[in-house]
């Protein structure tokens, strides 16, 4: 089964992003608006119960993690998809990079720029003309993500959720 | 904001029910396929934590819930909706109740009927004609209900994971 890593931003910001993922975001009804920690990754079926008793683990060892969005921002050329910005902070990265020990699969393909899309699957002209609208809107939400859930996906392409963890930093 | 308890099941039952929920049920966008176990139920946005906590304590008094699907059933006249019977168990009444506790504002306005819906919002002709169809359908699963979550709404309708929560029995 195909799994990925997310965490759900509050109900103000998923809110927020669906207001433009609705008209432009070809996945807005496959998921709520979300940041990946870890993309679409192949397990077998059978490994699904492992992989969440390693994500626990790792979860056990890190505290709530604030973030910030500060503005509106492309992947254009290499991409067409049009997001909020997320700041990098080191907390995230160091999330980001736990999810992509040996243990998953090993290092994460690119280079990590967390994300909120908003929309995504246009041709270049579409995006040029999308981004021209949005790219002045205002962003500025701040927040706190004490919760990070691990999610399988179903045939038709939709996500559902297997198991939530707690950022506790128990550990 | 609103808030919902629901089992998901396994993937290769929700992939089932999927197969017809695309075609016939508005739903489908807006949540993969579940089992009510408590349904719509409004809160202040300051108290999902405190529900939250009151659902995990719940959990760890129930062992994981053994289910049977048997048959595509209908609700109507009362509504026309047609779905998978959840075959009731002493088990599932139970928690059923757990979660309609004072705690939760209190008892349900319906019996409990377990089911999974796979179509809804069909004129009186629609559904005579789509139950016709799926009336006759071979249903027999058997699984294991080892989890539940908690859910809120956004604003369009759709529902995101707020909390995961395992059947422990360790209580």
């Amino acid at each position: 089964m195909k799994y990925g890593i997310v965490a759900f931003p509050s109900k103000q910001l998923q809110d927020f992003a669906n207001s433009y993922r609705k008209r432009y975001d070809t996945h807005y009804a496959k998921i709520t608006p979300h940041i990946t920690l870890k993309g679409v990754t192949e397990v077998e079926d059978s490994q699904i119960e492992s992989v969440s008793n390693a994500v626990r683990e790792i979860c056990n060892h890190f505290a709530p993690i604030s973030i910030h969005l500060s503005k509106v921002s492309s992947f254009a050329p290499v991409n067409n998809a049009i997001y909020l910005k997320v700041d990098p902070t080191e907390q995230l990265l160091d999330l980001h990079q736990a999810l992509h020990s040996e243990t998953f699969g090993g290092e994460a393909i690119y280079k990590f720029v967390p994300h909120i899309t908003i929309a995504q699957d246009m041709n270049s002209g579409e995006h040029d003309d999308i981004y021209g609208q949005l790219r002045m809107t205002k962003v500025d939400f701040s927040e706190t993500i004490n919760r990070i859930h691990l999610l399988y996906q179903l045939e038709d392409g939709s996500w559902t959720v297997y198991e939530t963890y707690r950022l506790t930093d128990e550990a």
